[in-house]
């Protein structure tokens, strides 16, 4: 069998499954860190990674990755995502009319949040996605994400791991110079991917996280969300699996909903195959919806496009998901 | 006016009203960042403080230190502090069963959260506590938070500030060498943190956050969570509010659900002293719930007690405050 | 002074607190059940009301005026009012599987929701509004509804009182014959409820509940949700509520977002003004969403218009409001 | 094959899988309905049934069958199972100051609530439990229920069906006239539930609600609630399965957590073993922690034990079960 194409103009649009099938079992890193393996590809995060990271902090600035948590967000109730609902439990407006019966003056306010893992700035966990009813590492799905949680690859045993070199690769301004956005529907080659860190002068290396941004999130702030969750979109092509598996990157994230092109690349039913192909098949954590653009902006001022990344999801038991502030610090 | 005492066999354990009075005049920072401020005694982290703090990740190794979000936590319903309840969307049993109407053999697991934003590894907020009515920097209460969140001072304006030194303070290890846990009640005095500083050969300084290990969650792991959310428990003295204001400490947390002795000190109705001096009139951002017991064991086998601390809290429009997993990187 | 306008066209559009005020002064209720009251309206419903509701039971069928509860609802997020978000803690799936972990065959499902109070077919309590600070019947309204609840009025306090005669004016059937719906904007006037009635063949009586079908919910059917929440709707004109005041009726419900004409009669901004009149002055219990479509068509089969109604809300300590089930029964 | 026993001493404690069998298969209602059913033995009220009820209405007075719905409940998180959470997103303190926004005086109060459907007075809907992975019909469980809900047998369906005759048997003051409480882990027998209806002079009729009283709850209330959520208490024993299916009752509800004796009548590992066999094998409604005692009071001062009930659930689409407010009407 000759390698997949990395060429998204080669992909047959009309048989998803075999396109699938072929990068899946090319790129497949099953066992590759044992039968027990929870991490995937966060095993290419190493101590000595981690030092080299702290080595880029020379500024000591620190810039946030995050989208706002609120009801103003994306989300629209697709697969029941919605935003999230933050309310108060007790207010400063009750304690300053004396309502709360607490001595001596003090007063406190207190809140509580409901929302999808999946609703704005995000880590996929490793229990996220499933390829033809196998989990990561080939698991039985069933056996890994049942109604109690992912009782085998849950988010919680990342919570030591996120912590390395980030690059940004910002892809919207190394191929629309003007607009910093690219076109919805645009799929970004492996061969653009190298383009771009080329032009930008920085080299990818086993366990770094990269960023990927497409100048997405700066059109919504700009037009308002529309269908920013899950409408159209440039992103990732099914064709950089492989360089995903080539680079051993230990994660990746981007400032889209779903991180690849949408539409999918193909003409018949379809939906998310890069997933399918990374998440349970290379064991990739995939980040979504961060905020790249203040990023983006530093990064162009200081020509230097790569940082400490800390960004350790919360450590929620079970979850396939993570709400995350990942912080990029110079 | 004399100084307040620092010494807790001091305090007039009838009369709170004065006691705390005394000292949110006497450390009040309000004005000391501007009248706009939101961030309090974050800002004593500096761009040189980051810097200095990643020089010292020489190992490249990360201790998180939250504990676990799930249904197993402390929380009993006080005022409406439930654990979190993590429910699935998406499973992977009915990904392997076919279920989800998803094609070419792709499945996915999804899923939401409903937690208070104080139930458990934290921080607390500027807008968590108000004194007679006013809120950090002067502001009354009710301008600051309503119903809607913290309109003001939310957690989201501190998503980019907290990365710094940490350094811990092992108290129930100083004062209790065989078993590492103070007694229920136990009120740490200034003198006792300069001395357990001392002893472990490491300087506060400006900026830095310090992670008080009382013991407290070591019990509760060993004899079940019983009163842990509220109930008896070593912690800080209200007497160390002036060690809090002169060292100029950025933050402060511990593993303890209220970060203060309890019960508190004083004989008549009396709830959490110093909250009400710290939050409103320092602007110190407090943590509450932390897991310092592994961090407690690498720093003594590293006998090296200060680190890196990225602990920045979720992008959480109007929050008071907000669910971390804060990580040590040494 | 001489009574308020019955007219809609005589309404001030220029001066809504005036219109609102001599209204509300016209037609408060307070203390007309006592200092302690806590019902309002409902206090028209009495046994003998019931008994003659129960007679009108005379074929044993029921009709349900609740829409569905789910995420395919017309909340857009306005006030953080969201659609319910309905998810499985267990499920069918995992229960063949064998995932549960119980003994000899039994597999269970569970569920959780989480909703606004006011998401769908509901009941407005008496602490859902306020005039010019005071709650029904002459409280301080943060005397009332604090961020603990409705401490005073909670709807648990009806949860034995709304059982009684319902009565159905179709005023979509009575002023639009051909389409039965009425266009958006057009505000009802209380001689077009007495004509209706008229038309209808039926009384109201003291301690009946009124239902107005506008045919708003119809046209959301057929057309999508679009604005239904909060949009342009018909409804109830402010000049109504005198005829609310002189009939006694125990509570009132449509099949629209909001009870009242939308846009509301001002030219100048304004809000829910009968909502302002009805609510915290006449002591109005209001229902809103409620699905009159199938009972308008029963109804004119029957050619009968009135029927026993048992609508009693949840239990839910301190609401403002509460999602139910209301049921008509021939 | 001889009819299953129904003297609970009979019961062979170690074997619950060939108890449970026998009574399933003996009462199993399959196809009874039709394949298509959703509604189980709530088929069993008819047109007539509800005219009859309505004619048991001859004072107009109104009892609430429901428990409180808040934090102070008897749930501790078994199976994520927590008591309601209900907070305010609007409130009067923020109206009465003018915090809100709104135009000329109007204010308002909001709230939301996210809670297990199982948390507080309920129905267990058709979905709600599976024997052997099948549930209600004979259907899959896994085609029946999956995390999207129950997509066959929702409470949806029934939100039209719940109003009839209901029967209260006071078992409670039947076997223990001075406490009216029957002591933890009695199992009441199909003879002992004819004794309490001869004495009471009721007769139970097809399409009747029964409602048993164990006096469970007034212990609960006096003493805390203790386990009363999962732990030991009075129950209807397995072996009333007989009288269950032979009555051709609609549903049944108890005072209690889980409607059948605790601990369950076997000496090895037995979960709800009741449940197993009348939930997906009769299809039998089943109704939990509903307040019974003042509805015993009235009943006993009245001599008269039937009533109109009306309990119809909420229209939760796909709910395996729903909160209620069930009304008994004299």
């Amino acid at each position: 069998m000759s390698a997949p194409s990395e060429v998204p103009a080669e992909i047959n649009r009309n048989n998803p499954e075999a396109e699938i099938a072929v990068r899946a079992e090319a790129y497949r890193n099953w066992g590759r860190w044992g039968e027990a393996d929870v991490l995937g590809t966060l095993n290419f995060i190493d101590k000595r990674k981690r030092v080299e990271a702290a080595a880029l902090v020379t500024e000591g600035a620190v810039i946030s990755l995050s989208q706002a948590f609120d009801t103003d967000g994306p989300q629209k109730g697709w697969r029941r995502r919605t935003n999230p609902v933050h309310t108060m439990t007790d207010t400063g407006t009750d304690a300053e009319r004396g309502n709360q019966g607490f001595p001596h003056g003090i007063g406190g306010a207190d809140d509580v949040i409901s929302m999808p893992l999946q609703c704005s700035t995000q880590w996929d966990g490793l229990g996220h996605i499933f390829d033809h009813g196998f989990a990561w590492n080939g698991r039985r799905a069933g056996d890994v994400v049942t109604s109690e949680g992912d009782l085998v690859t849950g988010i919680e045993h990342a919570v030591s791991a996120i912590v390395t070199r980030g690059v940004l690769l910002d892809i919207g301004r190394h191929l629309s110079s003007e607009s910093g956005e690219l076109p919805d529907g645009y799929a970004i080659s492996a061969a653009e991917l190298d383009a771009c860190a080329a032009e930008q002068g920085v080299k990818i290396t086993p366990g770094d996280i990269v960023l990927i941004r497409t100048g997405r999130l700066s059109r919504a702030r700009r037009e308002g969300w529309g269908d920013y969750a899950g409408g159209p979109s440039a992103g990732l092509s099914l064709t950089t699996a492989g360089w995903i598996h080539r680079t051993e990157i230990a994660a990746i994230a981007t400032d889209t909903w779903g991180f690849e092109v949408r539409p999918n690349e193909f003409d018949v039913p379809s939906f998310q195959p890069l997933h399918q192909v990374v998440i349970p098949n290379i064991g990739l954590t995939v980040g979504e919806m961060w905020d790249l653009d203040s990023l983006a902006v530093s990064c162009a001022e200081r020509r230097r496009w790569d940082f400490m990344l800390s960004a350790p999801p919360l450590a929620i038991t079970g979850a396939v998901g993570s709400p995350i502030n990942p912080v990029a610090i110079f």
